[in-house]
């Protein structure tokens, strides 16, 4: 591999991600920053991607309390630490083989966290029952998903596997269904009804895939990232609809399922409603829904762990899943841990209860007030028009770019909306998502904003965003 | 994807793992015992596969403790804690973004990690220069191994990769090349020179592959698992001299590097080897070295950290490396920082320095008492032969498998080493690795024994399979 023309042809075939682009350039900044390079800002502040602790919120206490003492078991003694969180530690290193974090688990994950998964699921679904034996944890959503994707993916030409995706969808899937080698066949979300999913669009796309390949499946997340759309019930009904009528196998990321903050909207989970639709749904649709530590709540994203639940797969097929999970070995067990403790909380009376429910009514506030005001902020600004957002932990607002910088950016090769990223981190030290990463097409231009960053930063995110954006406009009279 | 034959062909012809299903049935057996089964048995010994911390060996206390307070920072004031742990904590929360263990770190790792191990190799490699650009933290050799075969997979037919290995080879190397997409090509170790590798083998390996494939990369296991051999400077000159004559990318596994331990032999890494033959061999042969937080001093398998170093890899096809682990995100960062705990231990002088001296020469010294012991206890038994093992974590004796159980192995449709494996574990719960899965060919049987495990464990174990193997042979007269 002495060069380039011998990379692996499929994986050169990955697209290139700008985000890396500017996080190099965000890096590098705030390097010089350090270094003692004067800058009209004194540090880079980045709301582009899903990282909470990254932006400065806290994490859980009790679940950092019960980490610490699975690591270091000498605490289990410390009366510092509430008593609670030592015994959950404790049950918790009984399930680990030789009572110990280092020691590898079973691939699909330890028994015990799998066992509580399907609890909380069966909880969460009104009692609509979850078996322990479906859930695989692997160390995150995103390589669950690609686990799924891998079993899915054949075929040449027009036979090779097509999955359906959203525009726009996630950042980071993109790269991943290229990855496996599958073909992406876009459908686009409805931006003037909020980003909901419309069925007609969902045909259009299966008709435009028509020769190209073969549809095997279909992608949704809900709630949307990035575009905070929770959907209702009916919503979701179509879309199971859509996938028995097409045979489509239905992959649904429901990772901010804690994060729905509009009023009068609730989170239903996919699986809930196939099973409320009746056996001729339920016994028949192949549903993967997956969620992680990486959510709302709990935010820890450095962690890596996550889990998926398969329905009506076939126990063949399902060992299968577990084949490629073998190949990873084992799931960090510390990740593995901190899902028992995401899916099974202090619960009332419970010594950490109190502090629990404080942190997290805390970051709940935050996401609900901030995701409000820069709704009004940004609708605020000249040639910026943001969906209200219901849930999830970005809000996505479309951009009237000005034709001169769309111009500029066509000279030095860009997309537009990366140089409005670019020239707002350089001039004002602020990292948002450019929307062509969310898979947006030509011409129209948004922006991703996390909101699950603390009150303070995202304030002065915005004052520097406005300042930025307002002199663009100067610059570039429309 | 109702059905197996939609699964991805290329997953359906990932190979079985035997493994696996001793796995199960130990579980299964420990399970009934836990249930008031009655067995000859009070618990399942298994020293199948290389997890110290399973069989009952202590991670290093120093590791434990820094980890602890970077997960709960409140105990940076713990005066129960020694303060180099907590110093050191400090300094490493400070590399992680937001200050938190929580936060994604860049794909190809935390930056202070990277330049730890670059110090750390050039320390060992007597001045050989390593740059920490060169160096990627993926969660384990095993995924860093995959990012780099990845790159390397192309064509069909006999255009398609072939990756020379050994036969035997570590147990989960083969899944790995079947997933990866690429041809194994096995070269035989020299059983009757310790395991040695051995030029004569690769080159007939290399012809036995012509018109078959072709082959891009050779993997080598320094030192070996499982076979326990260390290749002296002279060995590993001419494997380097082959893959420099045929174009071999050259992929190191060098987890087992720290456990050395028979006299007059030391570890010597292929990296040291290439530079010191001068700038024909240091400037162009391509190396991919590997190493892990699951090896023999820090046994902290369920972390999931691992590197790897490139070397002489064009840096647009390192690009790619980095883009097939942005598709995984990020590294666990608790295992990430045990990386580093690892790479720089306490120094002389340090408050926990003497602590974890002791720690590591105790079990430095169970590792070469069990093999020694081990070693001399299976030549004592008939029917059994075995190398002495100068490092790693296993021994492998050679099984002269009574003719009855091969036929009665063949009735079952089983290999007959499985067989062998499965027996002891029902009559005596212990369970070892069969041969057949490190790709030992047919009617050439052996089993795999780890020895990171407790003396005593490794004893009582030693102690059951002395029993059940000469009940087997008065079964089976030969």
């Amino acid at each position: 591999m002495s060069s380039l023309q011998q990379v692996n042809p499929r994986v050169r075939g990955i697209r290139a991600s700008p985000h890396r682009f500017l996080q190099r350039l965000s890096a590098d900044i705030q390097r010089h920053i350090t270094q003692g390079v004067q800058k009209p800002f004194q540090e880079v502040i980045d709301i582009s991607s899903g990282d909470p602790q990254y932006a400065g919120m806290k994490p859980i206490s009790f679940v950092r309390q019960v980490l610490a003492v699975c690591l270091l078991p000498d605490l289990l003694h410390d009366e510092n630490l509430p008593l609670d969180a030592r015994l959950r530690a404790q049950r918790l290193l009984q399930c680990c083989d030789g009572e110990s974090v280092g020691s590898y688990t079973a691939s699909a994950g330890l028994c015990l966290v799998q066992q509580t998964i399907a609890e909380f699921i069966t909880r969460r679904d009104a009692g609509v029952p979850s078996y322990s034996s479906n859930i695989y944890i692997p160390s995150g959503s995103q390589r669950a998903l690609m686990v799924v994707i891998k079993l899915l993916a054949r075929g040449d030409g027009e036979m090779r596997t097509g999955v359906l995706m959203p525009l726009p969808c996630p950042h980071t899937l993109p790269m991943l269904l290229d990855e496996a080698g599958v073909k992406l066949v876009p459908y686009h979300l409805r931006e003037d009804r909020g980003w909901a999913v419309d069925l007609d669009e969902l045909k259009a796309a299966l008709k435009m895939a028509g020769g190209r390949c073969e549809p095997r499946a279909i992608y949704i997340s809900n709630p949307g990232n990035p575009t905070g759309h929770v959907q209702d019930r009916n919503s979701i009904e179509k879309v199971i609809q859509f996938a028995e009528d097409e045979r489509l196998f239905l992959l649904v990321d429901e990772v901010y399922q804690d994060s729905v903050f509009e009023q009068d909207r609730e989170f239903i989970s996919y699986k809930r409603v196939l099973f409320e639709m009746g056996p001729e749904y339920s016994e028949t649709v192949e549903l993967a829904s997956f969620h992680s530590l990486s959510n709302s709540i709990m935010g820890e994203c450095g962690l890596r762990a996550g889990y998926v639940e398969l329905v009506n797969v076939d126990p063949a097929v399902m060992l299968f899943a577990e084949t490629l999970l073998c190949i990873d070995i084992s799931t960090p067990v510390t990740g593995q841990l901190a899902l028992e403790l995401m899916v099974n909380p202090p619960k009332l009376g419970d010594l950490s209860y109190n502090t629990y429910m404080q942190e997290v009514l805390f970051n709940q506030a935050t996401l609900t007030e901030n995701a409000q005001r820069l709704w009004e902020s940004l609708n605020g600004l000249p040639g910026m028009s943001c969906q209200p957002a219901m849930g999830g932990i970005y809000v996505y607002p479309r951009l009237n770019m000005p034709p001169g910088m769309v111009d500029q950016a066509e000279m030095l090769g860009m997309e537009p909306d990366v140089l409005y990223c670019q020239r707002l981190l350089e001039e004002e030290g602020v990292l948002v998502g450019a929307g062509c990463e969310n898979g947006q097409e030509d011409r129209n231009y948004h922006l991703r904003l996390c909101v699950l960053v603390p009150s303070p930063t995202l304030q002065e995110a915005v004052k520097r965003l406005t300042s930025f954006h307002l002199r663009l406009l100067a610059r570039f009279p429309q």
